[in-house]
């Protein structure tokens, strides 16, 4: 069997930061067109590689390339069975994953295409599964989809959808000596967060997952001057909510929620909004996923790539190794066990099927 | 008698926005040097003019010659009895008056002291008043002070103090997935604003004026990214205070104030204050200019530079014609009579005495 964390350490050693993939993606290329049998695509710094073996069933095995910024830890280390190193676990230790199922599992039960793709750490637009999607949706055709962020190697089902509203209260100036005279548009904020802040979010729970929402201030603006009662404050909003919800409905529950501390000239501003993704695991193929995994499943709060799986009909999950709370850190790393363990349970369903 | 209207007129056309104060300084030295009986001091662009008589008594009669930058009103104009003009009522109406009683009440039963001073409108460190107390506090000696700032012919005694407080609150970062992970700062901000707006001030009456005090929230400011639970949000305070608390004590009220909805981490910071100024009518010639004013004194809720004098030892009062209201804005105007009547006021007070 491949050295698991010596090939995630190889890949942690070609840098790979967001809009630097190109030698990362040269490296996947290479070794995948060395596979016999996987037909090969590169699109710009993504790489997509398919098996053509007839199946009834087609999975797609994906993760992205790039990391965040180095952060004083752009040199693979491994001590023991621990690889410390920027994108070790967030999500170098899935490509290796990927890479050696690509390798090692020449006969699946499944037809089996893997993407390996950049610019998932910056601005959607730069994500290449999008270009992927927009460009050659047919590389992408598929039953399910497993992406490998980390998550501690449980299988997270669905994602929540995010969206963000930029509230802005009217007031009235005035002299802060006369304050009588004007309305606080700062004291009014405060009446928005305690609602905000009381809000208890709704828990649904879909296919056996809990999805807890979550809505919390994440920015406030306001003043005119030291002696002038402010007539304009603003507070930023950012609401997760749960996949059986649209981000229209998401939307139309919170404004429902503000509007008993709202009035006139003040305004509430949809700033941007992301759909979820259902857990999808009534497909086959994520139930005999998180079987395998030995787990039991989780709900995934953050939004992830799945969602756009899920938004071009494919139902999709994360499955990874590493601690997704030491992504982004300095102290980023992963362990030798959890990495092989993904590795068997991924081995074990495309070896299989569902 | 002198055309009060006109002669602020002739005020209004000699410009002298903050810093630019120097004509109009060198034209009132000018006229004051020729009135018999007056000992005239220049210093820096403030203009003192004193008379000598030996009076048991001295007043102070102050006002400022400079103005807010000009907003298209630059131009004295004359309709009817009604002045127009920057600065027409904030307040060379009041300098007017100052001159016209230095020119026209050669015998009075006080002795007098003018001050017409440079740099009100701008940093408290501009300040020819201040600059007089520092260089020239002999110039400044002095039983009693006026200052003609716009009151509607109401003498406004005392003033409040004001302070600036900077609230910080701490809290934890997480993302915005998990947001039970880390502690908004902007959500305990609301309780903060909570407590501020719901916050009744006192009323305290001194010396029969009722101060009302305030306490505003003046700016906010918080947020890390869109999808960060802030660890950290700030609101800034201004608190107006009666002259019955020095800046320590109001201080400490509003600290104790806020103690229930601070934690650790948090931090309160003075930004800046300055004291208020007692009412000071059992002064004989302030109470006799409540009486010859007609009209019931009130408490003056602003900062103004009567709280020099009282800093000083000095009992001090404002009294003016004009607007209050209409000071800064592009529609500032003056009516004759008001001015007229202040005149007469101020007129009898230096001729009769206490």
């Amino acid at each position: 069997m491949t050295d698991l964390l010596g090939l995630t350490a190889e890949l942690v050693d070609i840098p790979s930061v967001s809009g630097e993939e190109r030698v990362l993606a040269d490296h996947l290329e290479r070794r995948l067109r060395a596979v016999p049998g996987l037909e090969v695509v590169r699109h710009l710094d993504n790489v997509v590689a398919r098996t053509r073996l007839g199946r009834p069933r087609r999975l797609i095995v994906a993760g992205h390339t790039d990391t965040v910024p180095v952060n004083g830890n752009g040199r693979a280390r491994i001590e023991g069975d621990t690889l410390h190193g920027l994108g070790s676990s967030d999500m170098k230790a899935g490509v290796a994953v990927a890479l050696a199922l690509a390798e090692a599992v020449a006969e699946p039960a499944v037809d089996v295409t893997y993407v390996l793709y950049a610019g998932e750490e910056i601005e959607a637009l730069a994500n290449g599964l999008g270009h992927l999607f927009r460009d050659r949706p047919d590389l992408l055709a598929g039953d399910a989809a497993v992406v490998g962020e980390p998550t501690d190697g449980v299988v997270e089902a669905g994602c929540q959808g995010t969206l963000r509203l930029a509230v802005t209260m009217a007031g009235a100036r005035a002299h802060t000596a006369r304050p009588w005279m004007g309305v606080n548009a700062i004291h009014r904020l405060g009446e928005l967060l305690r609602v905000v802040a009381a809000h208890e979010p709704r828990r649904p729970v879909l296919d056996g997952c809990e999805f807890r929402e979550a809505l919390q201030a994440v920015a406030v603006d306001g003043g005119v001057a030291g002696n002038v009662v402010p007539d304009e404050a603003t507070v930023s909003l950012n609401h997760r909510f749960a996949p059986d919800r649209t981000p229209a409905e998401a939307e139309a529950a919170l404004r429902d929620l503000l509007a008993p501390v709202l009035g006139e000239g003040d305004d509430v501003l949809l700033v941007d909004s992301a759909p979820g993704a259902p857990p999808g695991l009534d497909h086959p193929l994520l139930a005999a996923l998180v079987e395998r995994s030995g787990a039991p499943v989780r709900a995934k709060l953050g939004w992830t790539d799945v969602a756009r799986f899920a938004a071009h009909g494919i139902p999709a999950c994360n499955f990874g190794p590493g601690d997704p709370t030491l992504a982004h850190t300095r102290e980023e790393r992963v362990e030798r066990t959890p990495i092989e363990a993904v590795y068997a349970g991924m081995a074990g369903l495309l070896t299989d099927g569902a």
